[in-house]
C-alpha cells in the first residue's frame, strides 16, 4: 500500500529531476535529491524504490531514466487529462495557465452554466454544464477540476463522479461529499490566503 | 491562543456569510452555518465567541453584523494587501484571477526578474525583483505570493522575510525555509494534481 504522502514527494522528485534535466545534468546522488527535496537520502531511497529503479553507487541515478521509471510508476507517460467545471475567474486563470504552458496536464474539457457549444477559452472548448455526461462518456478522463461558487460545488462534484470521475480537485470554499471510491482535494486559496494575513498581521505588531 | 483550524473556520464562515448576504437574507443559526461547513452548531458557535459577536437565540445570528465582527477581528476590513514575485504563466494567472475579480485581495506590486519599471500586467505594476525592498519599505504589507520556479524560490523567500514580510504563500514545487516569526504555507498544485490523478487512475482500473 502507496501512501499518499509517497506519492506526493514522487511528484515532487520528477519535478525536481525534469530542473535537473534542463540544466543539461546527468546524474544524481539520493543526497542531492534529499537535500533539494528538505527530506533525507534514506527517505529519497525508498521511495525511489518502489518504481522499482536503482541507482549506481558510485555515479547515484541516472536522471533521464529515473525520470522515466517514475513516470512509467506513475502513470504520467502521457500526462494528466482533466475536465475543468466553472468557468469564472479562477477558472479562467486556471485555462491560461494550463494551456499551453503546462502540456503535461491537459483540461480536455471545460464546462460552464449556460456556455453555448462553440465557446472557447485559452484555446479550451466550453460546453454547457449539461453534456458533462456525454461528454465524458467518449473520453478516457479521471480527474475533474472543481471552480463554481460555493452554492454548486456539491451538485457539480456530484454529477462529475456520476459520469465517472475518481479524483476532484475542489477549489470551491466549501466541502463536498464524495463516494468511497473518489479521491478528493481540496484547495482553499481564499481561506489560504486569510489564514497567512492574520498570522502575518500578529507577527508583524508584535515586533512594532 | 487562536489555532490555525479556527482562523480557517473564520474565514470559511466569512465567506458562507457574504455568500447568504447576496441572496439577501438577513438572519443565520448555527446550525445552518455548520451544515454549510460540515461542521456541528457547537463548534460554529465557539469559533464565532472569539469574535465578542453574540447570536439572538431566536433569530440567530444577524448576518451583517456578523460579517463585520469577523472582518474585524480578523483584520481584513480594509482587504488583505499583497506582494508576488514572479509574473510567469502562474504569475499572470494569479494577477488575472485577484484583479479586479477580488477586491478583498490586493496584490499591491509584481516583482519579476529583468522587468522594467513600466510594465503592467492584469493592472498591476510589475518591478524588477532588485526593487523589492525598497518598494516594500514604503508599503504596510505583510504578505507575499512567492511564484518563481523552484530554484529561485529560496533566494525570493529569503528577500521577502529581510523587507519585513511575515507571511509567505508559496506555490514553488519546493519547501522553502522561513525564520521563526514568519508563517509560510505551500500550495504545489503539480504535485496536488499528480497525486489525485494517481489515486484516480487506481479506482477507476479498480472498477474495469
Amino acid at each position: 500500500m502507496i501512501s499518499e504522502k509517497t506519492i506526493s514527494r514522487l511528484s515532487l522528485y520528477h519535478y525536481l529531476l525534469t530542473t535537473l534535466k534542463e540544466q543539461e545534468i546527468e546524474f544524481v546522488f539520493s543526497r542531492q535529491l534529499a537535500n533539494m527535496a528538505n527530506s533525507t537520502p534514506a527517505q529519497v531511497r525508498r521511495d525511489l524504490m518502489v518504481t522499482g529503479y536503482e541507482g549506481n553507487p558510485k555515479r547515484g541515478y541516472t536522471i533521464n531514466e529515473l525520470i522515466v521509471a517514475i513516470e512509467e510508476f506513475m502513470g504520467l507517460k502521457e500526462g494528466v487529462d482533466m475536465v475543468l467545471v466553472g468557468v469564472g475567474s479562477l477558472g479562467r486563470a486556471l485555462l491560461s495557465y494550463f494551456y499551453p504552458q503546462k502540456p503535461r496536464y491537459n483540461i480536455v474539457a471545460a464546462f460552464d452554466k449556460g456556455s453555448n457549444s462553440d465557446r472557447v477559452v485559452s484555446g479550451c472548448r466550453v460546453y454547457d454544464i449539461a453534456e458533462l455526461a456525454p461528454v465524458l462518456a467518449g473520453q478516457r478522463v479521471t480527474m475533474g477540476i472543481v471552480a463554481v461558487p460555493a452554492g454548486a460545488a456539491q451538485q457539480v462534484t456530484t454529477m462529475l463522479c456520476e459520469a465517472g470521475i475518481h479524483g476532484i480537485l475542489n477549489f470551491a470554499p466549501i466541502r463536498v461529499k464524495v463516494p468511497r471510491n473518489v479521491y478528493l482535494e481540496n484547495v482553499d486559496l481564499a481561506v489560504t490566503i486569510e489564514k497567512i494575513a492574520w498570522f502575518a498581521n500578529r507577527a508583524a505588531g508584535k515586533k512594532e
